[in-house]
């Protein structure tokens, strides 16, 4: 059941207030210690609101398909992400604010490093935000293409966003980041015949670029993905009646949220930040924040099992500044799994606590993988948990007399 | 979330081999020792399996739907049973080997005796191969129909296929056996206005084969059922990637396999046949075995309890020769539950273990039903299982960037 298609004609307006925790990557692994990250953190505060609410396990786009960040968060959010297929360019000008128009084709473009013809690094030793605005520029400057505007915004440290804008424009174009290391950058290609004219308009732009920053090492290259339009969602205020706000430090998260409607809060780069933020916008009118929190996967991609463990740590300390202001219901998950022990976005499901007046508190007494199965929730599509969300807090009418 | 409709997208090919151990019928319900057929069973090696991975109970077909084999196994598959109304004469045809054209409409054929005008035996006390036969030839000869040529082609004991060929046919005709012995053979009838003349063509098959069998106690007539055409599926490869192959004894599950694009292999009657031939294509380029032991239905049909009790230990004892080859990944299921308690297919869910490095394992630590309502893999239905199983054999991306 998909939220945002049954919630519109059962959702009503209240005060109450939701707030949806994300820890990116949550979901994680038993290393050799036999447990996962999570299972090893210290969280006294995540067991007690597992003690007091229900848990479960959520496969946030299905079982056993591997999440991409956009399209989990839609689904987090209650939108079926087998029906917009949002791309990753349209997330990541939403996330700095850019609405793309209807000329526009958006990618992310990643700076990287290139050496004897192959990919060095694929975030270019991760240059600072500051490098990376001044590349920018350097592109805006040296790239000539005729008959398309080209503009190449600096999204956060080695990534970036490209827009081109002009008249028959298209998205079937290939990414061109192969991935991994060692092997050269993709060849610019259509992915459908329409697409021939863009694919030589981006090659056209690919090697100019690579000209601009012969001299700009480690960033002597760029890779680009994800060539998307601008998808008009319905927002979560037509869905589900709420105002909702978006408090994350991370630009594509800000992006999607947008995309949906949400109101993109300003806040600071660590988590204590995000939750000051939470604080400061609580008696604001909103009903319902999301609240991103990005390193418990960044870790994850690393491979940094320690790592994981003392940022949801950190996460844990700071619940009581949340529960002190006092939210109706709240929703602590992740948006897929990042186990350290596969450095990277895996299938498999999240841990997720509901905690709320209304809740029927289950019998699992602390927040992790092995325990959530043992919860009320169950086992249950990432999809579906927004109208669980909303009954909780008092927004959904009765369906049927 | 339909696997076969998911997956192509996000498929990829690897060398990881999984195998899909299906015990038929192997979901029971206790006797009045207060546990289940595979809760009685000793089976040291399902329970390792089971402590070392993760387990659930499926829903084949949908909760509440007691599924035929046919679309049973397609399910497992990952394909839309709902969507895909393969008839049983169709997966006959296949399990024997014959390709369908569009001028072909096939059925079930089963040899049974008639007493008095009534059914008294629907397996004409279970004929040999040898002798089934000898009866499709004796039809052969005798059975002539205007316009159309008829074949009737054996199967396995008192099974057979009958194969219609000529313009115009239908298969808008219903079945004639009962389902129960006492009663008359049901008379031919279309189900819609469209099956009318193929009705009176089946008709006059059915008096003329009655006629040549007269003097063939026990199989003096004959029970048709599953009018079905040739079924285009979209094969495994195309689906999932996966080079397909198929070990089964009896020939039905041959036929759903070949219907998928699976390469049947030839095997003994045994189930310790089915595992050497398994041994002996391991390392022939096969990414995906379906390995089908036939018994555990059987004996629950028959109401044989701890014949059932005895089947499950065979197979558990050869588990670890399936391990010594090591398998990527191994799932032991069922395709349905046919307790002896019931001697029929029930609509009860299947215990199921998922078994492979990548497996979160969770707590469980036997195999049985009751335990399995217990494991991490919760409640599922069977067309999203392949899903999770590819997943875990590394042979899905990430779906969205």
């Amino acid at each position: 059941m998909i939220s945002s298609d049954i919630a519109p004609s059962l959702a009503i307006e209240t005060d109450s207030r939701i707030v949806l925790l994300v820890m990116d990557g949550l979901g994680g692994f038993p290393n050799e210690s036999g447990k996962t990250e999570l299972e090893t953190a210290h969280v006294p505060n995540l067991d007690r609101l597992a003690a007091e609410g229900a848990t479960g396990l959520m496969d946030t786009l299905g079982r056993g398909v591997t999440p991409g960040s956009g399209l989990a968060h839609l689904a987090l959010f209650g939108y079926d992400s087998y029906k917009h297929d949002i791309g990753r360019g349209a997330i990541a000008a939403n996330g700095i604010g850019l609405s793309l128009t209807k000329n526009q084709v958006a990618a992310r473009l990643n700076f990287c490093t290139e050496r004897d013809g192959k990919i060095a690094d694929r975030r270019a030793g991760r240059i600072p935000t500051e490098k990376c605005a001044e590349l920018c520029t350097v592109l805006n400057v040296a790239v000539k293409l005729p008959g398309v505007k080209v503009a190449v915004h600096p999204v956060m440290d080695y990534r970036a966003v490209v827009v081109f804008d002009g008249p028959d424009l298209s998205i079937e174009v290939a990414d061109t980041d192969p991935g991994v290391v060692g092997v050269p950058a993709k060849p610019v290609k259509a992915t459908k015949p329409e697409g021939e004219r863009m694919a030589k308009l981006v090659a056209e732009f690919v090697a100019q670029a690579k000209v601009a920053l012969a001299s700009r090492h480690p960033a002597n290259m760029i890779l680009l993905r994800g060539f998307a339009r601008h998808l008009e969602l319905p927002s979560m205020r037509e869905c589900y009646k709420l105002k909702a706000a978006c408090i994350a430090t991370y630009p594509d998260y800000r992006g999607v949220a947008r995309m949906v409607g949400m109101d993109v809060l300003p806040t600071g780069d660590e988590i204590a930040d995000e939750f000051i933020t939470l604080k400061e916008n609580w008696a604001k009118g909103y009903t319902f924040f999301f609240v991103h929190v990005k390193k418990t996967d960044s870790y994850g991609e690393d491979g940094d099992f320690v790592g994981r463990v003392h940022k949801i740590e950190e996460v844990d300390a700071l619940i009581p500044r949340l529960m002190e202001l006092g939210p109706d219901v709240l929703v602590v998950t992740g948006d897929h799994s990042t186990p350290a022990m596969f450095k990277a976005h895996t299938w498999h499901p999240v841990p997720a606590i509901l905690w709320g007046k209304s809740v029927r508190r289950d019998e699992t007494t602390s927040f992790g993988e092995r325990e959530a199965m043992k919860g009320s929730l169950g086992r249950f599509d990432g999809a579906e948990f927004m109208l669980d969300i909303l009954a909780h807090a008092g927004k959904l009418k009765k369906m049927g007399a």
